[in-house]
């Protein structure tokens, strides 16, 4: 894969095909925007989208699928506060009117060329099970048409917002291809931030030119690198969804490799923001495992000690407690010799072959972050997995949310 | 199975057959007694036992799985302190030597019958990664077998104190049958409680006649079904042992029912005596799944949704936040259809066929008490998980465990 820079983008960025507009619906306690609108006008509309592989979808997650059959995307409805998960058909009815609402009100105040419900992509991210209230999103929807059409604006900053749920700040990445085409993508996720991917939405678009396959191939590859290897707290969500659409507004064909990297960047940034703003972290925490007997079994070994509140937990307190990930290790579904496994905090060897280190209680994990190295020695294959310390915090912020 | 009840009991009981000596080897720094000797004086010797499946296994689970290869025990010597876990062969080399001490020391003051090496069970519970103060222990083993020797005792509260680390009570059980023989057993756990087994260590003892393979299949078919489904914050441990040991004192020989029944009921009130005292529980939590595809499935289901930390936060905020019941479930390995998905709080319907149920946000769980079922409407087949929820506590204690 080629090298290419997309880095943090807290001010905003234009990626040329897209406007936005952000309003406020009322499904957010705080009074904050909650929708936002992102239309492609193109010339191109192609576009790829991965979802949750939770058997509980929610509505939107369902609806998003089936459009996505197309590989083309005009538009995408965003919403924060209420997630339209687990809501039964009447929810999947509620989103579909919403999509057929963007189409109805686009043709109203924007003319040609229409818009059909069946290119509205729909996403929601909050509360699971309630009912959306559905008078004021589609209310909301005919504003965010409306102003649209009077002023085209690309606020991401403002779609960020909008869909922040418990996070703190707005996630934004952006980065510029020297061929002349740009990449930026904004995402919101805090917590139930799991396997495949979380309680995470992320909207990546560029104005290169590309194939819905193309487009499909690097957002595979890139959340399967990013996305899927950010483990919080090893909930899938009922809702996630990473939606990249193409606009080809610059002209400049990208080639699959060109846009591997540049997606991949621009995910890995928004994953970095994830992890750093998870609900309740206090350290940002890497765990990676080399000589396992493949990089399946690395991932597997890694998610599985990045999944153990004990080892969260220590490291929460600073804690140099290694032997808690020779035994969260020990559960891993994978092959290893527990005589040969060797286990490193921020390069300092704390056990090897199985047992200690002189040394290894006093090795300093004060800092914000926290690299844990695990080596099984029996073969090649390495991998990591991302996550977050277990904090006092997160659960407190965790036991209070619904009511 | 025959109905047999155990009941908790925590002023100790007596099984005829069985003496027990505690002593203080300086392995915690309350400075509490930490280390107990328990001895079959028979007449029979008939053992079994389960261990944990992580697969780094601590020393004493390494030497005491060979030790009953031969389904015989003679004595078993425990400690608390120090898990002699990731100790390599020189942690092993540790253990034999104990093991060899309480022989030596045995004949040196007890003479006839002499006791093997090899019949001679080792238990070890507490920190992770440290050697044994191997000094301590033989001393402790020698003051152990001498004191035993003058004044013989079966002080069994001091042997479940003796083995205490973070449990904050002690956790016997003791049953009669009218036959005639009576079945005791001493525990302790209080984190790490996980799948197969826990940082716990249990003695099951009986006067009863029973062979080696009677006393494995009741002892298989008891775990299966209780410290299995004991499942507190997902991790096992390196040190989990379930012993059982026939001293036949009693002369009558049990069925293999009435033995399945006893050993069953001594397990099942020392797992809820674990799960009332896990480490920082304010609730007890029950997660039962009904009409699964299978008993396996429903198990496999409900453990997804015991490990959930956010079905586990929203408990501790006794927030009937059913949501994250269905977004946990729909991530497990089984078979599931969201829309035939029902769940209920303490007996109170809140979610029907996947989709909420009026009311659901208003029941009470404000009780230490907490009964989740969960109906998948896919199958017959249905089971169990006991938790607890995840509570501030619990990060507080595990973060500052080693240091």
């Amino acid at each position: 894969m080629t090298d290419f820079v997309a880095a943090p983008a807290s001010n905003g960025f234009d990626v040329p095909g897209f406007v936005t507009w952000t309003t406020t619906a009322g499904l957010k306690n705080s009074g904050s925007e909650d929708m936002a609108l992102v239309l492609n006008i193109g010339p191109h509309d192609a576009a790829a989208g991965v979802f949750t592989r939770n058997k509980v979808k929610a509505a939107p997650v369902l609806w998003t699928q089936q459009v996505l059959k197309s590989g083309a995307l005009r538009a995408v409805l965003l919403n924060a506060g209420n997630a339209n998960a687990c809501t039964g058909p009447d929810g999947f009815a509620d989103t579909h009117r919403s999509a057929e609402r963007v189409a109805q009100s686009y043709r109203e105040y924007n003319g040609e060329p229409e818009i059909a419900p069946i290119q509205v992509a729909v996403c929601s991210t909050g509360l699971i099970g309630e009912r959306l209230p559905i008078a004021k999103v589609l209310n909301a929807t005919d504003r965010l048409a409306m102003e649209l059409s009077m002023a085209p604006v690309a606020d991401w900053k403002a779609v960020a917002r909008a869909i922040m749920t418990t996070d703190t700040v707005p996630k934004l990445a952006f980065g510029e291809h020297p061929a002349g085409w740009k990449i930026g993508g904004v995402g919101k996720g805090a917590a139930m931030l799991a396997p495949s991917l979380a309680t995470m939405l992320v909207v990546v678009t560029t104005d290169a030119v590309a194939t819905p396959a193309q487009l499909d191939q690097a957002l595979r590859r890139a959340t399967a690198l990013t996305f899927d290897r950010l483990d919080v707290d090893g909930v899938s969500s009922t809702n996630d969804t990473v939606l990249l659409l193409s606009s080809g507004a610059s002209g400049v064909e990208a080639s699959q490799d060109e846009l591997d990297a540049a997606v991949f960047a621009v995910c890995e940034s928004l994953a970095a923001q994830m992890q750093a703003d998870a609900e309740g972290v206090t350290k940002r925490v890497v765990i990676r495992v080399a000589g396992a007997a493949s990089e399946d079994e690395a991932v597997a070994a890694a998610r599985v000690v990045a999944r153990d509140s004990l080892v969260k937990t220590a490291l929460f307190g600073s804690d140099p407690n290694w032997g808690r990930v020779l035994a969260a290790v020990g559960c891993a579904p994978v092959e290893l010799d527990p005589d040969k496994i060797s286990v490193q905090f921020n390069g300092h060897q704390v056990c090897a072959n199985g047992a200690a280190v002189p040394g290894a209680r006093d090795v300093d994990l004060s800092g914000p972050d926290i690299a844990v190295e695990i080596d099984l020695g029996v073969g090649e294959g390495s991998g990591w997995i991302r996550t977050t310390d277990l904090s006092t915090e997160y659960v407190r912020l965790n036991s209070a949310y619904s009511t």
